[in-house]
């Protein structure tokens, strides 16, 4: 839920770092309106403090756009559809310009039917899922947003890793809270957390990872070369049911959109073929059944009630909802600019260079 | 996942306990259609294993009826809607032919549209939540069937019951695997968990409750004083994601369908006042978007691949798939009959002296 900022971290303001990705991403052959995309979904992760999912992985998007396993100016296009379930072809393009796409035709039949999905196949990694259900929220909508991705969590009971950390997001209107977004791994926590472990020297938690054999591990070192456990960890504390919601997760993006399922599915840093992604988003209006705004107000009444919740002795801050720290974070970082790691700034400055496409100046 | 058979069980074979059922629920003042609903999903349950939620809740459903608190003959009619979004008013009667009638409705409209989403509210206790998806896939569509419930779950820093452990249920045709069935509550486990170390004088594990300050305990008494923990457990082991879950649930059925929220339900033992439960089911045609029966074959392959991963070393059994041992249940007991705890086969001959309803034979 929270991130920490490093000291030592290059600040740059959002508009000027969204400016620069979008020319960045554009000289690499994407036609401007989807470099937009790309640049405000990148920006909007490292924005709300998900530095993972923010330009970090530019360098990584260009490595495959140079392999040639994603093609940057491909348009996505609705393939098949009913007047409440629609699926696109990506064409192996970005995903971000994709779900946008994909979305706002979700939303668009939803305020006419009451609900709508879309599901993209042939598609990439789309960033952070939050994005697309708070975009349907901010149109007065619940949003939500599932896509599948790389084998890294292992099936309660299984050794190898056979499903992605499948996020699920969803997001809704929520009167003076702004919105609820929820924006979740199906797994305990993203590889990235038990990396960090490993670079400080540090344990991990029990409920995290197994080893090779399969065996709980608090080892970061025998837990990246394991893999990830689902939400709940173990069997008697519930992990059963993570490794459910990521099998659901799985068929509502990959099974349902004919898309690549399971550990076939390429790692994100495989240049070696296609992803082939599946996405699912959903729109649904309560206005269809309903008079306006009642729903937000009945929302912001139950977000009021457990934020004022009596607290555990030993809580470490207040009862939060889901997307309060990001919304927080976002909101300081728009007026004071985005701090991005050292190295975040290095692989930057290493673009620039490559792509003639100098950096925006410092704020600090 | 699975559940214990007593050796001192009542076994009473399952169409005779059905039947019996619904002579009860009629004579109770319920009309035939619906007393046939309430049967079905009843016995449904104990047929999977899932004693907690079968006739075992017959007494305290009656006792609701009696205090006049759930009017047994009303009918719930379809309020407010648009093509792919409707809301149902149960007018305070039986949850099961409320949430059979609003399901049969989306699913009607799924084959139409391609998706279609029903919420109740005004509602009671619908039983099992995987009943009304299961009811989905049988039909070949995906299935999701949500409600909420009394609080029993402390969201993550708090230290009272501000959520029910409102369930999650996915199904869907899978081919020769028959159905995957995800029926979860988003707690890590149900109360009952406790309630049975309690009787065994056994410690619970971390992770799942806290006492009444809101701290971890391993006593299953101050446990039962104190509150459930969301999936995940503790923060540091995602447990703020269970209760994202949790609320993400009550959003799209008490919030969404505006019935009662959060800490405001009444206990399903109390006969104080009305329940107003709300629900959510959602069908989605596979269908719409490509051949028949492909999205089935997809994901066959899935849970083939799954259920063959290589085991981890001290793995209790083989991987299993959502449903699966729930299934094999159901299959065994449609055929040997239901055994049923001795103080459930108790509390049901309490109901036939009462309502002059005598029980069936028994098998064994």
């Amino acid at each position: 839920m929270s991130s920490e900022t490093n000291p030592s971290a290059v600040v740059i303001a959002s508009e000027d770092l969204r400016a620069w990705t979008r020319s960045l991403v554009q000289r690499a052959g994407t036609p401007p309106d989807f470099a937009a995309d790309v640049a405000e979904v990148l920006v909007a992760s490292d924005l709300r403090g998900i530095a993972s999912h923010g330009v970090a992985r530019l360098a990584q998007y260009l490595k495959l756009v140079n392999a040639g396993v994603l093609d940057p100016a491909a348009r996505p296009v609705k393939e098949k559809s009913k007047p409440a379930l629609a699926r696109f072809n990506a064409n192996n393009g970005w995903g971000q310009p994709a779900g946008r796409i994909a979305t706002d035709d979700a939303i668009e039949r939803a305020n006419e039917l009451g609900a709508a999905i879309s599901v993209v196949r042939s598609s990439n990694h789309y960033g952070i899922a939050g994005w697309y259900a708070m975009r349907i929220a901010q149109r007065g909508l619940i949003g939500i947003s599932l896509t599948n991705a790389g084998a890294m969590v292992a099936p309660t009971r299984s050794r190898v890793r056979m499903l992605g950390t499948n996020p699920i997001a969803v997001a809704a209107p929520a009167g003076r809270f702004g919105m609820v977004v929820l924006d979740m791994a199906t797994s305990t926590v993203p590889r990235g957390k038990i990396e960090i472990a490993a670079r400080q020297g540090k344990h991990i938690p029990e409920g995290w990872a197994i080893d090779r054999e399969g065996s709980p591990t608090q080892t970061p070192e025998a837990a990246l070369s394991g893999a990830l456990l689902p939400l709940g960890g173990a069997e008697e504390t519930g992990g059963y049911k993570g490794y459910g919601l990521a099998l659901i997760v799985e068929m509502l993006t990959g099974v349902l959109a004919s898309a690549t399922c399971g550990h076939h599915i390429m790692g994100l840093f495989s240049t070696e073929g296609n992803s082939d992604l599946g996405h699912f988003f959903m729109a649904v209006d309560p206005g269809a059944i309903e008079e306006e705004d009642s729903f937000e107000k009945r929302l912001e009444t139950l977000i009021e009630e457990l934020s004022a919740a009596p607290r555990a002795v030993n809580a470490p801050g207040p009862v939060l909802y889901p997307g309060q720290l990001e919304a927080e974070r976002a909101e300081y970082q728009a007026v004071h600019g985005i701090a991005l790691e050292q190295s975040v700034f290095e692989s930057l400055q290493g673009l620039a260079d490559r792509y003639s496409e100098p950096l925006p100046s410092i704020k600090r």
